[in-house]
Parts: C-alpha cells; structure tokens; sequence
C-alpha cells in the first residue's frame, strides 16, 4: 500500500455502563489503526458535566490512569484522528466540546462534508465563531442554529442540520442524556451498534466491540439517526434516500481484518480478491509476496488460488514509532533501510508475485520492487487487489492530490509497469470488488470518478485544501 | 501574604518586529508571576496565517526551539495564565484563535467580565456556541455580532462590543493586518505601550519591556483602544469616563517590583508603605522580618523607619515547582516546612516585627506566626502594609471567598490578633496607599466594598463560580 | 508463543564507518525484538574518547539526534535489554563502560554466565567491586585480573578470561583502538560479521546487517575471538573446543523471520518445520491459523503442506506499548480483549488446526485455545512446531522456572490437551528440528535436559535468581 | 556572584525513622542550592536490599511517587550533584551502589580528593576496575582492599582508608546495618547531625534538618568518623590533627542563609561582613543595591552600617530553569536581559553602592555594572564581600581555571576598577572574615594560596581536569 493514503477518523461510544471512559479507552485502542495523529474523550459525569481529555498522540500516550480516572460516569464518546503533517494542531483533535445554557454537548466525527465551504460560510454570516479548521465544527453550528425553540425536540435541530450537509459522515452527538448516533444517507462511512451488559457500544469498525466482548446488534442505516438513552434504542431515518455506497477502501485498506463491514469480513473480503486477482491477472511465479500489513490477506488468497508458495519476502520492522529518527537520504541511499525490508535469503533467484492493495502515487511500490530487485529477485510482477485510482476522493480519505496520483485518467498498464520498474502489473476489476464483497453497492468513485454526492469543486483542487 | 489570593493573566504583544514570538516568549517569561497555569502565542506569519502554540504549564515548559521556530512573523500576542486546581483545562488556556472567512483573529485578556452571565445567555440566545468555560471568549462573540455589515470597520464593532461589557480588562485582539490593545474605562488593569526597534510592544507590565530592551511610551489610558499597524499607533476612546482605579492589589502584591504602574515604581511603592506602616503602627522589636517574596520592599521600608534592623527571619525555597510531592499531612505536623521556614539562630529571643503586605483567610499569617515563636521568637508583632480585606474582588482576583476572608466585615484588631496567634497586629490605612502611590484614586473595593462598576451578584456569591 | 519466555539481548557494532553511533542506532533498532527494557551505545570519539548514552525503553526513546550527535567517532557498540519486571535498573543496562588509566572500554553482551556465582566470588575475594547485578559485568574484573603486566597483549587477558568463563555468550569490548568480538565455544549465542563500506559491522543477527546495507562476512566461529582495528579483521581460537550447538530457540522464536543464523533462513526453517508437523502430526480441520506474529511462518508451512487454508483466525493489536493500561482482572473476565483478538466471521463453525511456536507455561495457550472456542470455532487442534519444553534453560533464555513448565518432564499428551482444553495436541519432534535445520547440531537442553556446558546449579532453582 | 564558580555537592542521610528515602527526599530538596546537576537516593529495605533511584535534573523532576514508595526502609542516604556543562554524565551521579556478596554498601561524597591520581593508579595496578570519572569513586575501592579480613570489624578498613586519602571531604557509606559519617580531618567540607523523634539526620548543612523538625545535635568533628546503627551514636577520631579550616565559601557563598555552619549563622555572617565592608571600604552613594541572591545579607548589613538605604536595584527572574531558552548574542546585544534586571525607576540618577560576596572572572560584575549605568546609575561603586580571590581551589569548588581569575597573584585595585568600568572597588580583609565568623580558623587559601593539604599538582593546572 502506498503511504500516500490516510483514513481520517474513527469514532467509538459507549452508553449506560460504569466508568465508560475506560472502555471507551479500549475501543479507541481497538481503532487506533484509523488514526494515530490524536485522540480524546468526553465522558459524561453523574452529575451532568461533560469533561474531556484530549492530545496529539497514540491512545496510550495521551491517556493514563489518573486521566481516565477524571473522565467519570457511564457514558462517553471518542475519537481517533489521523497523522498528517503540518496542518494538525489540538484544537483539530476531537471529540469537540460546546458549552450551552442550555446543555452542553460534545460531537465526533469520521468523514467529510463536501459543502463545508458553504456552509461555514452561510454559518459565519450569521454570526457563528468557528475555533477549528476542522470541518466537523459545522455540524454544532448548524444544531444551534435550528434549536432556538425551547419547545421543540433537539432531535428534529439536529435532523434538519443533518439534511442541510452533504457528504460522508458518522456522526457521534453526546449530551448530558443521551447519545445521538447518524449515518450520512450514502452510508460512504461504516458505524455499528453493539450491546455491552445492560448498556450499549456504538463504532466505527466492530472490531472494537469484539475487543470489548460486546454483541453486534445491528449498523446505523445510511440516512439514519438512532438515539440511545435510558428508554434504550430508538431509531429514525431523517432521509428517505436509499443507498449503500461504502466506501471500497474500507474492505480495501482501511478497516481491521477482523472487522466485518455490513455482514462481509474485510480479510474474508480481501483473500477473495486475491484469488479473484489471480484469476483475472494469473502469472508465472515462483513464490507470492504481499506488502505487509494490508496486503497479506489478498496474497494469501493469491497464493491459494494459483498453488504459488507464499513467502515472508518482506518484513516490517514493527516499532517504528513517532520518536524515530527516519535515516537521512545519504543513508537510504547508502542502502539503510529501517521501515520495509526485502529478505534476500527468500527472493534471491525467484521469480516474485507481489501483491498490494492500491497504488496512489506509486512512490512506495517503485521503491518497493527496486528492493526485491537489489536483493536478488530475477522478476518483479504486481498484481494490485484493486482497480487503478484514478480520481480523488472526496469523503474523508486524505489521497494525495490529483496531479500526484500515479494512474490519474487511467494509464496503460505497459507505461505503469515500466514507471514502477516491474516486469508485469495488473489490475482488479470493479466487478471482482462487488464479488468480493458480496454486494451490489459501493463507492468505487477513486477508481471510476462517479462520486454518490455533488462536489461542490473543482476535481483539480481536491485535497488541496485538507492538508 | 496569603496564599489565598491569586492574579489572573498577563498580556503581552509585540508589533513589527521580525521574529517576534521569540520576544513574546522573553516578554511572557517575565510576567511569569502573574501566571503559571497555562500560556501561549499566537504569530501572524507573513503568509497572513495565525498559528497558535499553547499549553499548561511555565512558559519554559511549554515552548522549545521548534515551537518557537513554528511561529513565524513580526506580529503576535501571548497570555500567561495564573494556576487554579480543578477548573483548569486545556480549552481555557489563551490566546484564543477564531477562524473566520473574514480574517482570523487572536485575542489575549487579563481580568474578569462582571456582567458575563447576562451577555453569554443574550449571546447564546442567538445562535452562540461557546468552546470554553472562560469569560474572555465573550468579547469574540459580541465583535461577531456587531461586525456583520462588511463595510463598517472592525474597530467600530470592538468599540461597541467594549461598551457592553463591564468589568475589568485588558485585551489584545490581534488580526492579521494590526493589533488592538483595549483597556477597561475604570483602568482596573495595567496595560503599557513601548518602543523596540522600529516595531512596539504592549505589556500588562513594563518589567517586560525592560527585559527586552523596549522604551516605555505610555499607558493605554481607561476606556482607550489603541491601533497598532503599518499606520503605526493610532489612539481612540471608546468611553468619556474617566477615572484611573487601577486596582490597589497591583501595587501591593501582583505585579514585579521592577514594574512601574502609572508612573509609580512598584518596589518605591511597597518600600513607602512600609515606612508609612510603621508611622502609624510603630512596635517594640528587636528585628524586622518580611514575608518572602512579596513584602519584602515594605519590610526594609519598615526596617529604615524604625532603625530597627532587617533580619533574614525567614527563607523561601526557591526550588519548589509544579512537580514538587508536597509533605502529607502527617509529616507537616511533625515538623516539616518546605516551601517557607523561620531560622531559629536569627529569630530566637528576639521580638520580631513581621511584615506581611496583606492578610485573605489569614491561614498563612497564623502559620508563619506560629512557626516564629516555635524558632524560639519571644514576641510576634504583625504588621500588614494594606487596609483589612474586607469585600471580596470581582475583578479578576481570586481571593477566596466572602465567607473566608478572615475580615470580612472589618474585625476588631484584638480579635485578628488572637485568631492568629500574635502579641499585636495593625493594618495600614486607606490614605496611606494613596500617599505610597502618590496617586487620588485607586480601586480599594476589596477593602472598603466601594465597587467601581455594577455587580450584578450578590456579594456573598463572590468568587464562588470562578473556581 | 507463550509469553512466558524472554531473549535476553542483542549486541551491534561498528567500526570504521563514520558516524557510526547513527548505524548503531539503526542496527540496535533492527534488534529491538531481541530486547524492549533498555538499550544503550558507546562511540569511540576521534579524541579517543569513550562516550555513552544509555536508558530504559526502546530504541527510539532513549535516543534523539542531540544525543547521537554527541556520540561522535566512526567506532561504536550497542546493546538491547529485554524487559522484566522488578530487577531492572538503569545500572543493569549495558555496554558496560570502565574508566581505566591503561584505556577505558566498553563491554557488551548476549547470553547468560552460568558459573558467575563462582567467578564473582573469586574476583570479590581478590578485591573487585561490582556495581550491577549482571552476570555482564565479571568478564570486565576477568580481564583485568589478567592484564597486569604491560608488556603482554590484552588479547592474551581477554582469552583467559574467556576460558574462565562458561556458558552463552556472545561479548563485543571496545577499546579506543579496536574492537573485540567473541563468541562461546558451545555457539549458543549467534554473532555476525558483515562489510559495510570501507568498515565492518559485528551483529546478533544478519537483519540488522541488511538493514544498513552491509554484506554478510561469515559468522564468528564457536571459540573465536575475532579483532577488528586498522589491520582489518584478525581471527583467532582461544578454545580447540569445536562445536556448533545454537540455541534451537533462536531458530523457533526469538530471531527475526529475516534473519539467517549458520545459513539457514529463519522464516525458511519455521515454514519447513510446519510442513514437517504436518506430517508428522497431520488433523481434520477446515482452517489453519497461526499464533502471531512469531508462528506465522509455521502456519504458512503447516497450511501449504495440508492443503488446507491459512486464514487470519487470531490477530494482534500493533499498537499495545509500554504505556498502554492493561485491561484489569474484572474486565478481562467480561471479555475485554487488547492484545490478541480471535476473529469471530472467519473461526465460527470451523474445525481450528492451531500452530504455535513452543509452549511454556500453557498459561496463553489455554487462553487461546477458550477464545477461539468462544468466538464460535467447533474444534481446536493445538500443532505446536517445537518438542515439549521440560526442562528450563541456563543460557539466557528468561523462560518461567521449572515448576511452571507444563511439560516439565515430559507429559502425556491427551494430559496437556486436557489442561488446554484443545481438541487434540500434537508436538514436533526433535528429528524435524534438525532437518529444518539442515544441521546436525543444536541447543535442545530445554526439550531433552542435555546441557552442552555444566550447569553448576540445581535445576530445580533455575531462573530463580535471574529474575 | 560571578556565575563562574560552584559548590560540588550536598549529602543527606537518615537512620532509624520509617519511610526514611521519603524525609530524604525533603532534606536534598533543602539542600538543592548545592548542586542541581543530578540527585539519587539509596535506601535500605527491611529486607537488607539496597535500592537506588537516581538521574540528572532537580530533585523534584527524579523522584515522584511511585519511584519514593519503590525505596522502602528506614534507612537511606541521599545525594545532589552541582551542575557543569559537558562532563556530566549519570555514572557520576550518586549515591555509588557496589554490590558485594559480604554485603552492598552505598556511598555519597561532598567535596574534592587531592590524591586521587595517585590512588587511583594505585588501585587500578592492583586490580580494580572503575566505572566513573568521579574521584568519589576511589574511597569504595580503599576499603574493599582494606577488608579482606573477614574477623576485622568494617570500621577499621574504613579509618584506614580515610587516613590514605587527602583532601576535602563528607563521606556517607551506608550498608545494610548502618551509616557512617566520616569529615576530611582539616574541616574543610561541613557535615551535622541532628536528632529526629528516635532516629537521626545527617546533613551538610542544618537548614536541611530544620526543614524537617529535626533538632541539631552537634557538627561531625574534623578527623571523625560517627557510626549510627541500632546501638545509636558512637564516635571515634580516625585522625589526631586537630584544626578547624572550614571553607570560607561555606559562609560567603555556597551555604543558605539560615544555615548555621560550626555555630554561625550564615546570614549573620554575611550581614556583619557587609558592616565590616562599610567599615574598611565606605563609600558616598544614595543606595546601596545586593546582587541577589547571594549578596543581599551582606548589602543589607553595608546599609545598616552607612545608613544609606538599601534598595532593589535589580531583579533576578525566579522562573529562570533548565529548559529556558537564553536570548541569542544577538538578542542581548539588543538589550535583551532575562537572568538579571538593572530597574531603572530606581537607579536612575544615583549613586550606587554596588554590593557582591566575590569575584571570580569578574565577567558577571562587568555585565551588572553596565546594565546600572544604562539603567541610568550616575556612579556605581563597588564592594566585593570577600578578599581578591588570588588562587584556584582544589578542595571542590568548581572556579574558572587559575589563568581566567580577575584577581590571579593579587591585583591593583584601579586595574580592577578600570576592567569592571566601576567608579571604584574595594575588597574585604582576611581579618574581618575571622571576626565575620567569630573564629579564628578559616580555609582561605583561595584567597592566600596557603593550602591546608599538599596539593599533588601543579597550581596552573587546577580546575583543569576537574571539568
């Protein structure tokens, strides 16, 4: 996988079970794979107040002991976030906390909203004060907003400012009472519900629940809002549009192995497209290699499927962490090679299928076949387990920038190979995704450039303005 | 002095000068005193971006070469923050940064807002959501409010949202194009104007202007805002009143005694109070003993006025930080004294005059009193160089509450002297602090309960939801 | 693999390569799953100098590039500590450095000294003061014991003491002018020797060489001693002792998959190994999963032997530190899950063949085996890809003491499958070791109890005291 | 003060008294001003287990709670270290933990070895292996060849080993029954003991044990070594020279002011110096200002004695710690000054009686008189508490190098003047530094170059290696 990809979020919630915080701390952990810029949790207390811890840092290094032990009560929401450089600060980092007369509340958010800009600006217009680059602040604003009835629910505020936004989105909304769970009615972003004990799990991936030992009950509808408090689970649509588009990176990159996504494993998803790789795009190898940690089930599956051994090739050196120090270029270039390494004892004289999930810039997987080459391998083919990207997204997946993109318009596999110095590259079909997934929707817009949404800009701008 | 009493914030910016978080970060250092629970800077970079660096704790702690580095620009402000248990969090700590498609804007206070309960319930009523528990985000909120017709200056919606609210303060507003520095219209609190290089510099004291070498210009007067920008300075009132009630508690405790206060050097100050202490409250002693830091200028001024020599009577340990395991319980009343102790070689057999520049909930005094005689002190006289606190301070001030104040309601001075333990004890009078700061008005509300402003509280609530 | 047994260390080394305490870095980096507790580097300055840096925790935390700087010279070694509890000290962490007015040096070492207690007894005797509890430390005191006359070369002292000394090691000394590697007679400790530009490069493991991009040489013989200085690379015996019995573990557990230890690939030996349990001990199952991450390979072997599908069954959270907070006693027992999760989707309703590396205490394996059950899996089949561990081991291997081995002299096997709860157990045998090997010797004490060296203790108090 | 001298150590230790690392850690933190370099505490458990906590930094930052509770025990001695740039390192902090199968002891040291070249090399052609620069090291190694007897009592290795070291020194050494304290036979370092409930406290200085509500019991003599174990106090003199030439810094420079050093209050001594200095050098000046904190006694007692009234002229930044970033050149040649403050509202147009304990390069004095001419200072004069500091030390104090004194072989007191840019100059006689202390026994050699002890090293070489 190239390291030009980034989800942006995952969010986790827990109500009616004692000192949610800490399971909340586990869930996040459970989810740090979705981002490891930030992370924070608001707990409500039994006495109503909201406190929050929040930093720039893994789950572990934010958070200790005395710091959960702050965040009393039995109910609270998370939030991971993802690692970019330069733009992050903390006052980007979620969960974000209101301060109301009229109850203070706390939001999450995983996804993006594509009419942000209109948005804010409609919001600032009306005298609204924005702390955050982050676009996730909107969806406060817009709640306020509509809730200047005292008589009226606050869930019909929030439902009109859930129709006012367009995008992708799960949504995490904490009051003193309940929790309020919404899914954008694409359903780009994946939220499941599970039951903890007499309480409930509400997160991004359920793998987080299982971690927990919790039950997966049912995911959040797209276009559904469902709200948990002490009359229990109650659900309601605020659109009646009806699609499931997930995003395919989720079964793709994204998502834990162990997580299913609407009823579909995601390794299950991905060995299946390692035996659907092998069938549409076969070739003469000597042993399978997959680009850990992502690729490793699609080429199991292409190891299966072809009889091909499958081989450790490349290794990972697992505790590479923030502290480190990356080798300066004269050391890479002297051949020090510290996060990926190619295992000569393995691919020397052979004849390699290598395996990835995506290709984005190309950067990773060129450097990635130069390597096996200097260690031996007589023959480098790529099979990547999914179509060429060849346009940006707009929902939340922070790609490089269109101009950047290896395969933007769609390229020619002969022209792909030799840029990447592979002797063969091929593709996976949209078609084999579906099967894959066992599904007849999806969001394959990085791959076809159909995106379920408007856009609201310039496709030559996309991204530009996240970082 | 009671550790009781506490000051609120200092405000530092620096105009024009390249580099100019670095000189924040030398101008905030110096009035670490007047905080050190939180700080930060916020530069406006030549790209026009304000970046925002903060955090709790000491202005060394928080800020390193890189972060320094990461603020780029000839224009910012900075605010230390003066450190409660509890209540504190990262959200409060300034300056705050808004974004807006306008223009961003920072802003830094010093002080307290009387009739902030009012002006958050009218602002949220329409449509404000506020991120933190402080009443210094209000003025942000009614500058919105007022600056919504795009062709009236800025300045003309910060003057009208000035006169809305009352209180004590001094603000730095800081956009990227100039930066605002506003002062109450009662002048509760300092605010001063320098000269460095080509560029200026603002300061809640000039001891920080010294230390970087500034030439001081003047002071914001009462009710004035004054513009800083490629214009250079520019002065206007915002208000006709015109009083110069500059809180007393400035010149007797808060501010450094390097630091002159509306022409008035603060250690001059404290050293006449002394001598003036001991014309009207003489005693017989062998040795005169000041309370370390703060009363030491009025001891010597005690000491000079009387012949009676100054003695080392008692030691503060200079070493006591944030990180410090202070003595349990058990250990303190066997003895243990860490942060201040008497010496008994000095102290025995000997009648000391003590010296405290003013007394809150007295806890300390009868500490100190006590820890005195048991160093073998024969006799304890207690001299304090300001009038008894009887009223507590809306302005900024976190004494301890009404029912605290170990004079509330001015006590019978042979009452005082028992509580605490010491053979005589005398308070300075009103008139004398005029006549140490060669001045007719000052804010004595704290004691004589003659408030500058409205309350809008009852007094017995005083100070109560501040912490 | 049952988290009961620990490697002790790693040692690396440079020489001649400037910078070379930044190759350390990077090799000790490399070496990091051979030790987690501390770490540290000695350079030899230009000077002549002998500089350290040392500290508990991982690579990346001990070191910045302030502190790499400061270890200049283009001669440097390093070491990795692993992680216990209790007995760690900062004193324990190594290289060793000695001040001495013949020249300071360095001294770092893998392995375990099993006649220490006699050594240091004698040295005591002659008036040595030691300073650490590590076994490390008494080759130091050896060295200088023998190297009292001036005009006899070190090299004669260091070979004394080496002869003095028995059991597993692998030592590299540091003077200012050369480095000395050596390994003990037996070969239970592994040492490399590689080319890396104009230098060499002396590792625990050939993937630390890789990494940097260096050649390997050829591995330091059992019984040699091994100068690097600016003659280049000396070789010389100082014992006629001849074999090569390696740690078996190296193989099984604790080195890299990328590794070659004797020319053998170590992923290469453990897929070979579970091809071999298959079929020496082949099963009814639908899916085969491994333990991560160390019984991958075995898996793989076990899977492609079979025919029967590997699927990711168990998964491991990556992200668990040393500041993680390990979820308490009551909610492990409600299912919280952090470390090791099984994969409900891809186990349930499955017949489970099982690899794991070795089993210790049973303690994780009888947890796996229940989890696998609770997340829906009909049968669990235990293949483990090593012999019964029955007897503890005096080489440096932190296994649990010998009253908590499982297998402690030998048991039968439907006995560990009971105790497990696993549907069947099976063992590799030591023949399967040898011919995954492709070696006829090897370090089997912990399976068969024949010591290659004498052990000088009761086996029953083994490991007692190293903890 | 002249920054460029320094105090090497303080040591503290408690016998008897539950929790006794705990009340070290109190006692080091009074005795913090001696040395901010680095700190340990060892403590011996009910077990007999020595135990160690130690690290570089203030001894608030090394020790919290959790590592306090780790040294159990009622017994425990403790260590601060002075600060140096570059040679520090953490083997050099202390206490010295040496294990050794007749028993662990532990060792702390304050002052300087003079022999120590000597000894070393004595030891090390017999065998012993050093593992820090420190000289403090060798009194370990002394006795550990003293003590091969096992039928001979410890203490009488220990007297021996004493009396084959020269120089300035306090000596703890604590093994698991008792503690030793032992004082170098001149005096030169202090050392007291003090009663605590059943227990008892040693420490270089008193004001340590007044923190703790201890009662001082009498002074360590020179030449004795004090046991305390379970039978209580004994003494016994392990040398019959008999002087009392305590380091005249003690009272000038290094010791806190409400210590009491052989019967004198520091304070005391400094202040009647300050008298003495007005006496032999009066001056005509409006104020006389201390450079603080140092010298305020002494600044105090020269404004009693000349009745021209002390003022705070300038200011020290309290906030001032290790991780402050100092102003570049460039910033304080634009005026930048953080450390110390000229305050020019009170200099401005005076004459200053400008008052400091001593002068060592005179780099500082330099700085501060200019920055009271620019502060506006019309005259400044300038009395040094102490005589011309004409030789270097080499009992441990840490001055420049012999060729960097101001005063090296006596100076004139207009070359002085001149160099400083001071109206005039005047030091304090010898004479007035007895009658200061009311004793008649001082070491002044740094003033005289009558050295107490040989000095094994040629005078141009002192401080030299030191470093």
């Amino acid at each position: 996988m190239d390291y030009g990809i980034h989800e942006e979020c995952g969010v986790f919630g827990i109500y009616g079970v004692p000192d949610a915080a800490n399971l909340v701390y586990y869930g996040l952990h459970s989810l740090q794979h979705r981002g490891q810029e930030g992370c924070g949790i608001v707990a409500c207390g039994d006495d109503g107040v909201l406190r929050r811890v929040k930093g720039e840092g893994l789950v572990q290094e934010i958070f200790n002991e005395s710091k959960l032990a702050s965040l009393s009560g039995s109910m609270a929401i998370g939030h991971v976030r993802y690692s970019t450089t330069g733009g992050s600060c903390i006052e980007n980092v979620q969960p974000f906390l209101f301060r109301h007369e009229t109850g203070d509340f706390a939001l999450a958010h995983n996804g993006n909203i594509v009419n942000s800009t209109l948005l804010r600006h409609y919001l600032e217009r009306r005298g609204s004060l924005f702390q955050s680059s982050s676009d996730s602040e909107i969806l406060a604003h817009l709640i306020r907003k509509e809730d200047n009835d005292p008589h009226r629910p606050r869930i019909d505020a929030i439902k009109e400012a859930l129709n006012m936004i367009d995008g992708a989105f799960a949504f995490l909304i904490m009051t003193r009472n309940r929790i309020y769970a919404c899914r954008d009615k694409h359903g780009l972003r994946p939220l499941s519900i599970g039951r903890l004990g007499e309480g409930y799990v509400i997160s991004s991936e359920t793998c987080a629940m299982d971690a927990l030992g919790a039950t997966f009950v049912r995911e959040v509808n797209p276009g559904e809002i469902v709200t948990i408090d002490y009359h229990g689970l109650r659900c309601s649509p605020y659109s009646e549009y009806s699609h499931h588009f997930l995003c395919a990176m989720e079964y793709i990159y994204f998502s834990r192995p162990d997580s299913d996504l609407e009823g579909r494993n995601v390794h299950g998803f991905r060995k299946e497209s390692g035996r659907l790789l092998y069938e549409e795009a076969p070739c003469e190898a000597d042993i399978v290699v997959g680009v850990p940690d992502s690729s490793l089930s699609a080429a199991m599956g292409y190891s299966e499927a072809s009889g091909i051994p499958y081989e450790m090739g490349l290794i990972k050196n697992k505790y590479v962490g923030r502290t480190f120090i990356q080798p300066s270029q004269a050391l890479r270039e002297k051949g020090v090679r510290m996060k990926l390494a190619a295992v000569g004892s393995i691919v020397r004289h052979k004849r390699v299928a290598l395996i990835d999930d995506s290709i984005v810039r190309g950067t990773t997987s060129r450097r990635i076949v130069r390597m096996l080459r200097e260690a031996g391998a007589d023959e480098v083919h790529l099979r990547i387990a999914s179509p060429q990207i060849t346009s940006p997204c707009f929902y939340g997946v922070d790609m490089s920038t269109y101009d950047e993109l290896l395969c933007a318009h769609h390229q020619d596999l002969s022209v792909i190979s030799e840029k990447l110095g592979a002797d063969s590259v091929a593709f996976l079909s949209e078609e084999a995704l579906f099967k894959a997934g066992r599904r007849s929707e999806l969001c394959l817009a990085c791959f076809n450039g159909r995106y379920p949404t408007s856009v609201y800009q310039r496709i030559e701008d996309a991204n530009k303005d996240l970082r």
